[in-house]
């Protein structure tokens, strides 16, 4: 095997390309604007332009390359078809085979979604290390998952593996979510469903809470912050969200049962409070088991996704 | 490869045994009483011994034989271990390993969970051949399940792969389940969970209901059959019991993205309607998926565990 593999993390704004050792650690990184225009027809001729660039820089020969891993915001059929990627203009795409020809041909290339190859990621150099059946969870605008079992990712017949913000957990959900339903774990538990459920616990309330100090502006952050510092409003309405994570945490463990959660996304900048009290809850939910999953913090933040699709490309070896 | 599989269903007060050609047709099935007696150590000589005798009777030589696959009533280690099976009497056997030996030494043999190993028969020739991608829920006295991904049982870090029984669906249940938990899909979908519904609805109502003529002695069967013969009750009680299944089956689909969802066990035997329904449910809580799974009846009613034990033995060829 060769000694070198490339991460291609393809987001909306930006691409982030990392250069790593086959042993995980990363030696070059950089970032690349994502070109919409046309289709997004540009975005893959960019990205294959500064990984030759970036792999002169650093004296490499095509031959020291293992090959390109690509993470795409959006369903990725088994085969590397991508029928249609919203965020990218990108309509029938074969990121991995285009990669490749950009290449001049003689590179082993393959693509996932985003969310699965950065639960990779984490298996490979972050918050699960160690560990090759896990879910990722990820708390962010929305709620994201992915999900490993025996070193795999499992993308899932129809490409909705570990879409686990749309598990339905509440009835009479009045408003409605992205997807469609009503009650899905996305609308309680990403950075939006933490504060929409702090709002309605104010609203429904008399008592005192320094949540009010904040207003309308009232961020996933600062009700994470004042469930710390032990506002008891706070501490109610976060723990109803979190309750919610746990329960798709649990379901998950009696559907698949990983040895471990790994929580990432924004809202896990809460830390160890956030996992301790979704721990509580998953407990609570699991009498089941008499060995429980473990919960952990993701490590690589942002960088999870040139991680994992690097990853992606070195397989099971 | 050799002509012919045997696979063994060890049951609490039975064995069962099948030859099969290794294109699936069963040639030869019997039975073994379960001998429980000094923790179990009997079972599997006596049905090494049976197997001989079949064997001989059908002029077959070990060389014939590819292997033999044993399902267990009790969680199998993916090394082979059994630590404890309660209905056997069973504490620490590699039932494989034994199985193996008992044979001469010279045979390949495998274990795993049965109803992990009936959702490989329903696979392989029952009501989800053809698919690779699927979850088959067993609805008797309790709720079971096994979860085939690309082919492969998923048993679980902690043996508790499938167990969708106990995934937490309601809230506020008083009583409490078999794992010490409340509120679990097993409470209100199994057989005794459709009864216990049923009762509850009845006794909530005024309403007449023909499911009243069956008194204390009702059966899931009943209910079942009144549902279908329009008993307003009836309706409302198994539909309650079916949404809840639904939900946990869109569970399934939101986490690994099944193709195919095969239903067996004694409720099954309500057929269509049951289907139906549940269907009917589980497409309100699939809203993101366009391409949905599908829902069929299994096929192969007692003898999926033969049929999944032999196939376990094929693995992936």
């Amino acid at each position: 095997m060769n000694q070198y593999v490339v991460g291609v993390d393809v987001g909306g704004t930006t691409v982030k390309c990392g250069i790593f050792a086959i042993n995980g650690v990363l030696i070059d990184n950089w970032e690349v604007p994502t070109r919409k225009e046309e289709e997004g027809k540009y975005i893959l001729p960019d990205v294959a332009d500064s990984i030759k660039a970036h792999m002169a820089e650093k004296k490499l020969e095509l031959d020291d390359i293992e090959g390109i891993g690509i993470g795409v915001p959006g369903p990725v059929q088994p085969d590397g078809y991508v029928h249609v990627c919203v965020n990218l203009g990108w309509h029938g795409h074969w990121p991995a085979k285009e990669m490749r020809e950009l290449m001049g041909g003689n590179i082993r290339c393959a693509a996932g979604n985003d969310a699965n190859v950065a639960a990779l990621g984490e298996m490979w150099q972050g918050g699960g290390k160690g560990h090759d059946n896990l879910l990722m969870v990820t708390l962010g605008t929305g709620v994201g998952g992915g999900l490993i079992i025996d070193g795999h990712i499992i993308p899932g017949v129809h490409g909705a593996g570990a879409e686990i913000g749309h598990i339905h957990v509440r009835d009479g959900e009045p408003e409605s979510c992205n997807c469609g339903g009503h009650g899905c774990l996305e609308q309680v538990a990403s950075a939006t469903g933490i504060v929409r459920e702090a709002k309605r616990t104010l609203a429904a309330s008399e008592e005192p809470s320094s949540m009010r100090d904040f207003g309308d502006a009232l961020t996933a952050k600062d009700v994470c912050d004042c469930a710390k510092a032990g506002d008891a409003l706070a501490v109610k309405s976060l723990g109803t969200s979190l309750r919610y994570l746990a329960l798709v945490m649990a379901h998950v463990s009696m559907i698949t049962d990983p040895e471990l959660f790994v929580i990432g996304g924004g809202v896990s900048k809460a830390g160890q409070y956030l996992v301790d009290v979704t721990r509580k809850y998953y407990e609570e939910f699991t009498p089941l088991l008499n060995k429980k999953a473990d919960i952990t913090l993701a490590t690589l933040g942002n960088d999870a996704g040139i991680y994992g699709s690097a990853r992606l490309v070195l397989g099971n070896e």
